[in-house]
């Protein structure tokens, strides 16, 4: 089965220079797989031209005249922007014409034009942002990480029943395990909406495994951590942040004399093999879950290798058939014996 | 002028064991300390003993009968346990007996009971956690880190006024900039209480720099970042657990086979000189910044060199008065001219 993408290619720190080399490189390896690279055609011509490429029935060229700021506030990218590349990559996936769209674009508008274009999934109240982070055990599934900044109790619950549902079809676990992110694991901790989400927890039918403090995120304790957009967040871009200085602080130390230099080219494997295993490449692309479609959100400071990564996970959520499991899930059982 | 620090020798995971060798090799580097080991007599005797110490003028044991056990409700603490070690330090703080307080244990009971036996400084609604965390440029002050749940803009812009002062005595600052954690820079991001908040600083007298995103925590573009306690909590919780990550993966890069071993080998002088950069133990201390007196925490888990470093904490903030310079910052301007 063929499966279209629909690429915002202006979308990005970068636009097409990384957009379009990324969809070429996705698409030599994933033969069944179809991109629409959308947004000014005569810039995105001129990129396949400089890359020596023209389009064919796998490589299709979608004009959109209009391109969305990354400091684009949201509500003026869906008022005034009716074609932009974000906008009508997202039309293509509504209209049956894509199975996914991917956007390296700005976050806020790209939430607030997808729910708009795809509308929420019934059952839920609202998108969230979803990604999988590495752990000392494997990795975690954390929610949401910035659509929501003020949650009630039942959003974290519906949070938690999408993240359950993405670590089970991605990954085959039977019956994962949910932990709620606080401050502290016993029951006094928190705030008033974390307690009464672990209220709504513990009564449903999930895994849910009580509450995981920060550094219990990388512990790999739990198969899904789910918290409000404004701590995760702040989790996620704390992590990047430290990241990068453990980096600058490696290099700075190798980097100091003849002797460290020596050194850091005997341990050069070791640190790649290092460097691979944490490289927040090979975790761009986020999932916005909930909404009726496959939306994956990348960096937007992706180059190549990290953007072609979140087209591959728009591949995996199309062929794991997210959005529909939610809808399963949230369905209604079906009324029997009262006719 | 000698100082004492009131330790609570019974407060963290390994109590005694820990708290006295932290407290002896303490003494050793800082002449004019003296430290008052709070907590059960016997139990604190016996371990000076296996040391080969007695106590002197500069080491007095004070007795208090009880412990507040590391996962008891602070209000059940603050309540019944009335000559808990905790306590009874944090009594001899607020009679003059002490210039300081150190402990290990319970966090949310230290507050509570710090809280109630100290009082806040005028003009300060809430106590907050905070400590020096490193930076790509240095260090940044960050608060709160789990003292306060829940805060309105005006709690967040009173820890500004603190952490502002704290890193003005600390670092010598004169007008240190002063970041407001939130999930994007633009003035529309974030939640409302972030919103109010950063109207209330940019109308201040701070060196107010606008919002920080996570990542801007480890860059050092701050000297000083503000937050409310759950979100500081995570954010310093999830850092933790990934530089613990970090140090598991590289661990085990360098230990798979013999060439990686010898790599490891030769890379171990800079590898060290990295994890002293890092060593969380370094910046172990945290201060309760807002009370009647210095009340430093350290990790609950800390082993005798990192509570070592709580206590050269607490001397450098009785050294720098960060009680009298809040009182004096947050006292009304003297009446003019009226009578």
């Amino acid at each position: 089965m063929t499966i279209t993408i629909a690429l915002d290619a202006m979308g990005g720190d970068h636009g097409p220079r990384v957009t379009v080399s990324a969809a070429l490189s996705f698409l030599a390896a994933q033969q069944e797989a179809r991109i629409a690279l959308v947004g000014q055609p005569g810039i995105i011509e001129d990129e396949l031209r400089r890359l020596g490429v023209r389009p064919d029935e796998r490589l299709e060229v979608v004009p959109a005249t209009e391109v969305v700021r990354m400091d684009e506030p949201p509500a003026q990218a869906l008022r005034t922007k009716r074609d932009s590349s974000m906008r009508v990559a997202l039309t293509l996936l509504r209209d049956g014409r894509a199975d996914a769209c991917v956007s390296a674009g700005n976050t806020g508008a790209l939430m607030a034009v997808a729910h708009f274009v795809l509308k929420t999934l019934p059952g839920i109240d609202r998108p969230a942002i979803v990604t999988a982070l590495p752990t000392l055990k494997g990795h975690v599934h954390l929610l949401d990480l910035g659509a929501n900044v003020e949650c009630t109790a039942e959003h974290l619950r519906q949070f938690a029943v999408m993240g359950a549902i993405v670590a089970t079809a991605v990954d085959g676990r039977e019956r994962p395990s949910v932990g709620l992110l606080n401050v502290g694991v016993e029951d006094i901790k928190g705030n008033e909406v974390v307690k009464a989400a672990a209220q709504l927890l513990a009564r449903s039918e999930l895994n849910y495994i009580g509450y995981v403090e920060g550094d219990g995120i990388y512990a790999g304790g739990a198969d899904v951590i789910v918290c409000d957009g404004f701590v995760g967040n702040i989790a996620l871009k704390t992590s990047e942040g430290l990241a990068r200085m453990i980096r600058a602080f490696l290099k700075e130390e190798f980097g100091r004399g003849a002797l460290t230099r020596l050194a850091g080219l005997v341990a050069r494997p070791v640190l790649k093999a290092f460097a691979r295993r944490v490289d927040p490449k090979r975790y761009n692309g986020a999932t916005l879950v909930g909404l009726n479609g496959v939306v994956v959100k990348s960096h937007g400071s992706a180059d190549a290798v990290a953007l072609r990564n979140a087209l591959e996970v728009a591949l995996r959520e199309v062929r794991h058939n997210i959005p529909d499991r939610i809808r399963q899930e949230m369905e209604p059982p079906p009324q029997r014996g009262l006719a």
